[in-house]
């Protein structure tokens, strides 16, 4: 990253040159970063252990102390260590989260380990209005809801906050929900496939609570997902909101600029 | 929601009944928090205010402290104000990217106002060998990297990252780089459309320096984006590093059980 090259056009005005390199410097490390920090996450480093600062410096044709600033933002994430005597190795463990097509986390992680599931409740509750307009049921009336903590391998993933019409959940509290997923109970239940899903995504930091849940450090970045899902039929089956550790989780896709 | 009717299965054991009934309303304050969220970003209130509290409360079968906790929530995420003699407002700046199609920002932002982009830095870098690879051009050879700060009517939203071949690059830097999506650019420069882009998104926390840059506050979640798009014709022209404001985007699609 040769910066003599590059036209700055923020830097003008009274910043001091100090002020100005450090700046740069921190930009820098962010290019490096972002283009270290994917290599770690699709196994680009496969005897995981990065290559010596010199070497890294050398083929981003940057200083060492931008190599250093760049893997201490990798640190800062949780995707590497630095081992003295070692050097930079990956413990990264985040997996991939399909984006293309509606599937249920034990069916896409299924190469990755087992998913299980602590039912921390589950249990009718009447539906507030909310809930109700969107599963096409009266308001007030009885809906199943199910809190899980989900894991991978044993490792906190998250916390999905369910709501099911009370037809099928009746159903679904007779099943083996700590170790199935509802989309597979849901499809067995009806005997039809699911159809589709209206989807949000959005970063937010978690609250100490949910924190505590995910064991997560209070305020860690959580990938939050809103998903309305429906049987092939097109009704409304399965309210979710499922609040990913963001250290565990990448969603991939593929978009199309023409529908 | 009443509690009483609900299993709880991880109450067991030695807690006390006092930590129990924290963690019980704790989980509840989640779960109404969640609703009224969904609400809030939907435009569920049309003039802008929530319902007093004890009408949250009616509505949602819960304790007038249960409700109290969940907006807290709402108020921690920049969501809601709470202000005396007026109750708790909306005050959420949080605008819908779809997942759908393959658009620029401006494009997908066009009905939310004017997209305008600080340009920090554009000129050739030699390619990275993980940029050279996904952009098929040699170890070493010059790209186009092109570093934007991209606000909505004036708003910061969006860190962009970008490196371009430089054949197309060389004729990017010449145009209004301020005003116009990349995307629209790449169109107009090579005569024909994009077709696609394999995208990852995560939840990170901003590093100090980005945070400063997106004026966000240290630690604040950052939706991150990677995308690299390619033309109509398969080559991949444009990759991109994206980190979005948490607290200013959402975003949403549809996806199918069966592709």
């Amino acid at each position: 990253m040769p910066t003599e090259r590059i036209r700055d056009h923020a830097g003008q005005g009274a910043t001091t040159v100090a002020a100005r390199r450090r700046r740069l410097r921190a930009d820098q490390a962010r290019q490096l970063a972002d283009l270290l920090r994917q290599q770690v996450l699709t196994g680009g480093f496969p005897d995981g252990t990065l290559p010596h600062e010199t070497a890294i410096g050398a083929d981003y044709r940057t200083t060492r102390n931008t190599v250093r600033q760049a893997l201490d933002l990798l640190r800062a994430e949780g995707l590497v260590e630095r081992l003295p005597g070692v050097g930079t190795v990956v413990v990264a463990e985040k997996y991939p989260h399909g984006l293309d097509r509606l599937m249920g986390l034990a069916e896409t992680l299924r190469e990755h380990g087992r998913v299980s599931n602590e039912v921390r409740s589950a249990g009718p509750v009447a539906a507030p209005a909310p809930v109700a307009e969107r599963l096409r049921v009266p308001v007030g009336s009885d809906v199943l809801y199910i809190e899980r903590l989900r894991r991978l391998n044993g490792l906190p993933l998250s916390l999905d906050l369910t709501y099911i019409p009370l037809d099928l959940g009746t159903a679904l509290l007779g099943a083996d929900l700590e170790n199935t997923d509802v989309f597979r109970l849901l499809e067995a239940i009806t005997g039809q496939p699911l159809g589709h899903a209206e989807i949000t995504l959005e970063a937010v930091n978690a609250d100490a609570h949910s924190a505590t849940v995910l064991q997560a450090p209070r305020g860690s970045a959580v990938l939050m997902l809103e998903r309305l899902t429906h049987l092939a039929d097109g009704r409304p089956v399965d309210l979710e909101f499922i609040r990913f550790r963001g250290d565990r989780i990448t969603m991939s896709g593929l978009l199309r600029r023409s529908l």
